[in-house]
Order: structure tokens, then C-alpha cells, then sequence
């Protein structure tokens, strides 16, 4: 039986990026907090900043101990790849800022954790939050996504999980 | 007659970044530092991280006042961009972590700027900048693009001199 710890499951994209938090044992998932931000801002410093603020004010917040994240691969042009990019950089310089440790995870092993199928579409993915994590309400796509990020981490530590605890009895766990 | 300021420039990259910080009137520049960061980090969170700790690292010991970053047109890969963009978006949040202002500058804006042509190339930026700043030695390739953008960013600072010599006034320079 081991504790349970705090995720974050981070979705990232240049216009909107969608997160999720969950408490988890491994095993057992309780949904904690959802949510997407939309992405403000002229310039590219300006909307990179909004995205490293907004997710380390979400951090600090809900204070949770690790992160996951999307390992993505563009096929669509080298502009939205550089976005994407850049995005994904920020959300996870946000993580590191907080001494947070992020793991990566492609779209497929997420899709296959909640849903069981590598090729799952977003309207499954957002259902299945919904049950998994007895929600009244289904979360919005990017939302559903940060969530499922979350709950394939949660996935993912309980194989590793001595490391993981050990880290939770030094401290920030709540 | 303004103040001097002081400026970093950041030339980002997914295997090596280069910076340079000059002092500068926005006229006269003066060298104040330059190096490059080879990253290092097997797993991209650790590479990310690396990239924003080394340079929030350089930022906390020279304390510029605003960032000057290049701006990237990839024509190359998806991949190639995406890992590109990820350094950038790193670079950019280090800038933003320690509440500089980041300028963009294009890379035919600062070849212009240092060398009076657009499509320099990376052996002329090099002896430019030898020349320029008075250096005893030639800069490696991304450390003298760094020192190049940070030169533009002080011409570009130099038009709209007025909102920055408020901010210097404020504090941080010395």
C-alpha cells in the first residue's frame, strides 16, 4: 500500500493549454481540480510568459509533487511545430521552476492508459475522465487531455513507486 | 544623452545556446560578457531544464536589464523546429523568470544591425563583433550571435530610449 501523491497532467498548445490534477495511490484516482487556459498576448514573449505564469500559479495552488506531460510529433508544418515547441517549453520550465520532476508520454501510451486503444479520440478521452473520475460534468477537450496526462502518470509511478514515495514523505505532499 | 543599459542577448538552440551582455547607450556598447551553454540532460525535461537554469543562472550574475532573443524560421524539419522551439520557449521563461522584457529580432534585423547586410554570414558576425566591441579574441559562432542580437536589441532600445531609462531609473542597473 503506498501513499497517495499529487499530479499534474499538463496538455500543452500554443493557443490553449489544458491541465488536470488528480490524487492518486496508483491505483485508485480522485479527481482534484481541471482546466484549460487560454492563451493571452500579442507578442510571443508575452504569450510564453502568460503560459509559465498561469501553470505556476496553478502549481502553487494545488501544489502538486510531479507532472506529466505530452510527448508530442507534429506532422502538420515546421510554424506550428516551433509553436508547439515553444509552448511546451514554458509549461515545463514552469514545472522545473517548482522543482517539480515531469515525465513525458506519447500520445498513444496516454490514449491506451485511460482508454485501453492507442487510437481513442478526443470525444472517448473526455467521457472516459468523466467515469474514471466520477465527474458531473465532461471536461472540455484540452481539459480531458491534461487529466488523462495525469492519470497516465499516475499509471507510470506505481510501477516505479519507491522512488516516488520516498519523495513524498521528504515534504510537499499534502 | 541617456544611460547606459545593460542588455543580454540570446541566440537559443537545442544543442547549444550562446549569449552575449553588453553595456550600451544604445550609440556606444561596451562587452560585458558571452559564452555558450552546451546542454546537457538525457531526457528533454532535464535538456529544458538545464537550458532555463543556465541561463536564469547568467541573468542572476550579470543582471541585465532586457532580453534580446532571435527570432527563428525554421525550414528545415517538424522535428527539428519542435526541438528548436522547446530551447526557445525555455530561453524566453528564463528572460521572463527574472522579469526582463524579451525583444524578438529577426536574423536578417540583427545581421543588419551589426554588419549593414542582411544575409551576412556567421564568419563576418563573428569579426564583427572582434571588431565592434574591441574583443582580443574571435567569439565561437552561437556566443557571437548572442553578442550580435544583444547589439541590435541596444539600437532597437536606442529609438524608443524614453520607456527604458524610466525602468532603469527604477532600479536594477548598476
Amino acid at each position: 500500500m503506498i501513499d497517495k501523491i499529487r499530479i499534474i497532467g499538463i496538455d500543452p498548445g500554443s493557443r490553449c493549454t489544458g491541465f488536470g490534477v488528480i490524487d492518486s495511490d496508483g491505483i485508485r484516482h480522485h479527481y482534484v481540480t481541471s482546466g484549460y487556459i487560454n492563451i493571452k498576448g500579442d507578442e510571443l514573449p508575452d504569450r510564453l510568459g502568460f503560459i509559465f505564469n498561469e501553470v505556476g500559479k496553478i502549481i502553487s495552488q494545488w501544489q502538486p509533487l510531479t507532472m506529466g506531460i505530452e510527448q508530442v510529433f507534429v506532422n502538420k508544418n515546421v510554424d506550428s511545430a516551433l509553436k508547439l515547441g515553444q509552448a511546451r517549453g514554458a509549461a515545463i520550465c514552469a514545472g522545473i521552476n517548482a522543482q517539480l520532476e515531469v515525465g513525458e508520454y506519447t500520445p498513444r501510451a496516454i490514449k491506451k492508459a485511460v482508454v485501453g486503444n492507442g487510437s481513442a479520440d478526443k470525444e472517448q478521452i473526455q467521457q472516459m475522465m468523466k467515469l474514471l473520475l466520477k465527474l458531473d460534468f465532461v471536461p472540455q477537450s484540452d481539459e480531458a487531455d491534461g487529466l488523462a496526462i495525469a492519470l497516465c502518470h499516475a499509471n507510470h509511478m506505481h510501477v516505479k513507486t519507491l522512488g516516488i514515495v520516498s519523495k513524498v514523505r521528504g515534504g510537499r505532499w499534502r
